[in-house]
């Protein structure tokens, strides 16, 4: 019996796959927030690389070539494994097949480098030096430190104050990488300022990140900022995972009854998803897709779908998206990446429109289903990634109540090897669960300004 | 170009491959070391699983195979990928070609997982239900750990104290697989309380925390003890690095000249030569052979070649090896993996008939290679690792002045990801080299009793 499929240099995707093209309701159009006019490309050309301002409003390519020099970078770590998870299957004692993307065995450990070389490449082609991003538990950090190390740009990143102390080691591997790191919020911006003002305690948020690093982008002469989710650019890169795993579940001779991801701002969930959520669309397939989000984070499972901004200060645009509200601050779950208020605008369309669904995980459960993960496959999976894993245990002992032989996939975003004192405290048993009441969402959803 | 090679699945090996057999002057026997009579199998039983101490004196098969069940584990992470170093060589400007294998990407983070599956595999198979080993840095212990549960056993590991304190991460990610973990020195054994009772804050040694886990493992019924590298049967294993890899080097139309391991007791050095050896006894190739170790533990280019034990206390069987003496209590370096006092029996011997070569490396030199290696090609090395590094580069520099096009092949054995402290250390300027006099090597050598 296979174990792992892995595509050879020549069978890697040489395109992404932009879902737009093919979603009948498109998303809402994001709005300038100066104007609330709908967002025209140029727009964002002050804050972005002109090719990703393209790309994120593009509605009509079906498919972008992927550049060369991306393609070459992938080289370093694509295909990634798809891999048969016969420990857990065998744990499990279920009629299902499991199988997982192992996203994990790219050099940063995550998923988040497919976009973050692409969005390096962009902006060095543009002739842009110094980019600004956020990270919240520092994958997306890692990622952009080697991508802009490997196209030559200087790279400052704001990353969560919380993170920034639990996880020293995150910015180990980012100052190895050369790039610079600073705790969010800092005194380095107005952003930042404003936020320390009214609480000095406060422990930051990817919504506080955000601003500040668009910020300094702004302020910064020949800077673009780059972010790790939420986008639609970011997600279009992504989808090399599923395009990828498509192939591959082809080689294992099987097709996914079920796609699962879990969900921070939605590009580890889109890019295992929409490959395969095209054949939905397109080719009359019913396969479902499940967003595993925090239950502590719940935009998606309790959230309202409103225009909301993507960071804490209102910089960005109003993306019309599943929201908790923009100064939303979660709860300090260990699976930093997926702390975040919003989903991006694509993933709101979809669930909107019922195409796909969203579950919520607690911590407790997360950390369980990461244990027996490690226990029975041998990879110690991110806190983020534990979600998914969680999501697909529970599809897994469902079909076995079914006595159903379901095919399930989901997509392994990264390793923990970096986020240990997290497993430490679930094995000591010093983490809790987080319970959200209406009355904690409608605080912060209820002050959103409607938009017509 | 074709940045990575990998193998599929039916093209993994299924034999290790035993130079033993092909070597014209054999390893000297091991010795008992109560009777001081060469070692026949049946001394290693107590201790060994009995495959694993045929496997130890096994001097006429070449090749033997893998047993199903270790090759079904292999399949997990096999075959690890052979990349070409394109970015380390551009920013060498260097001729030479650099090619390294891959071991990083086990699930565990190091090649150490080859042996230990096979270990743990042997060991259920003959009913054995408990097992001991140590751990330096962490690595052999985490794949320990995930081997045992994968075969279901207990496991307790012994790790050397300082690395105890220093990789608190790694200890959580053995515990996260079910793992006992104990600091060596420890109270728990008379080995320990010997050398607590000597020196209250002796900070641990490989040497004493085999010690320990040997004494452990007499004492419980139906245990045995496991180690990590040294012994020919650990190294036996390791080949599949080399065999995998000459396949790869075949797939990228070159042989190497010169091959590269880091140098700890020489499992990953032997794993990654031995199978490229095999041409040069056999086949008339000229490949070089180059054992890096630590300027702080230089056995191989400054020890004696003289009997010895593989522990502190001298419960080990009596090894002729390459040593600093048992009780050489190396500096603390932050390639602690590399912090052992002797060479195993083979290299030993090859070293000693000029078949392989050893360089001594200093820890600034090594992180600095670490460091151009992980901003180069995206991975942050393990300390070990960069040993290898560092001596690949002064090959590719020397390949640079000579003019020449140079194949070189390095075994990148692990990631350093649970190691950070250290490259946060050199980053800060904060660590130093060691250097070690005649006197201090003398010290220790000179209380060897000299045997026949």
């Amino acid at each position: 019996m296979t174990k792992r499929f892995l595509l050879s240099e020549n069978e890697i995707p040489t395109q992404w796959y932009n879902i737009v093209a093919d979603m009948k309701n498109k998303p809402l159009p994001m709005l300038n927030p100066g104007t609330r006019q709908p967002l025209k490309p140029e727009d964002l050309f002050p804050l972005f690389a002109e090719e990703l301002a393209k790309q994120e409003l593009n509605e009509t390519d079906r498919y972008i070539d992927i550049p060369e020099e991306v393609r070459d970078k992938y080289k370093f770590y694509r295909s990634t494994p798809l891999v048969r998870a016969y420990g857990l299957e065998k744990a499990l004692d279920t009629p299902a097949h499991i199988y997982f993307k192992n996203e994990s065995v790219s050099p940063v450990g995550s998923h988040k480098l497919n976009s973050a070389l692409a969005q390096a490449y962009y902006c060095q082609k543009q002739g842009v030096t110094n980019i600004t991003t956020e990270t919240g538990a520092g994958q997306w950090g890692t990622a952009m430190s080697y991508a802009a190390k490997a196209f030559g740009l200087e790279l400052a990143v704001y990353m969560v104050k919380i993170s920034y102390e639990q996880k020293p080691y995150r910015r180990s591997v980012m100052h190895t990488f050369g790039s610079q790191v600073i705790a969010s919020p800092s005194m380095s911006t107005k952003a930042g300022r404003d936020i320390l003002t009214k609480n000095p305690n406060y422990q930051g948020s990817l919504g506080t990140a955000i601003s500040e690093a668009v910020e300094l982008a702004m302020q910064t002469p020949n800077c673009k900022y780059v972010l790790g989710s939420v986008l639609n650019h970011v997600t279009l890169h992504q989808t090399i995972i599923g395009l990828e795993a498509e192939k591959q579940m082809a080689m294992a001779g099987e097709y996914p009854d079920i796609v699962i991801g879990c969900f921070g701002g939605g590009s580890n969930f889109g890019g295992v998803s929409f490959p395969f959520l095209r054949h939905n669309l397109l080719d009359g397939k019913t396969t479902r897709f499940i967003a595993a989000e925090p239950a502590s984070c719940p935009k998606l499972t309790r959230g309202i779908f409103e225009y909301d901004h993507g960071d804490e200060s209102g910089y960005t645009p109003l993306i019309p998206m599943f929201t908790l509200g923009h100064d939303f601050a979660p709860a300090h779950i260990h699976a930093g990446g997926l702390r975040y208020h919003g989903a991006g605008s694509i993933v709101s369309q979809l669930k909107k429109d019922g195409l796909m669904e969203a579950v919520d995980i607690q911590q407790l459960d997360s950390f369980k289903a990461g244990v027996l993960f490690a226990q029975t496959e041998g990879i110690v999976p991110a806190p983020e990634s534990c979600h998914a894993i969680a999501a697909a245990i529970n599809e897994a002992n469902q079909a076995k109540i079914e006595g159903k032989q379901k095919t399930i996939l989901f997509n392994l975003s990264g390793h923990g090897l970096i986020d240990m004192a997290a497993y430490d405290a679930y094995l000591a048993d010093d983490l809790s669960n987080y319970e959200l009441s209406d009355a904690d969402i409608q605080k912060n959803v209820g002050k959103l300004e409607k938009i017509a």
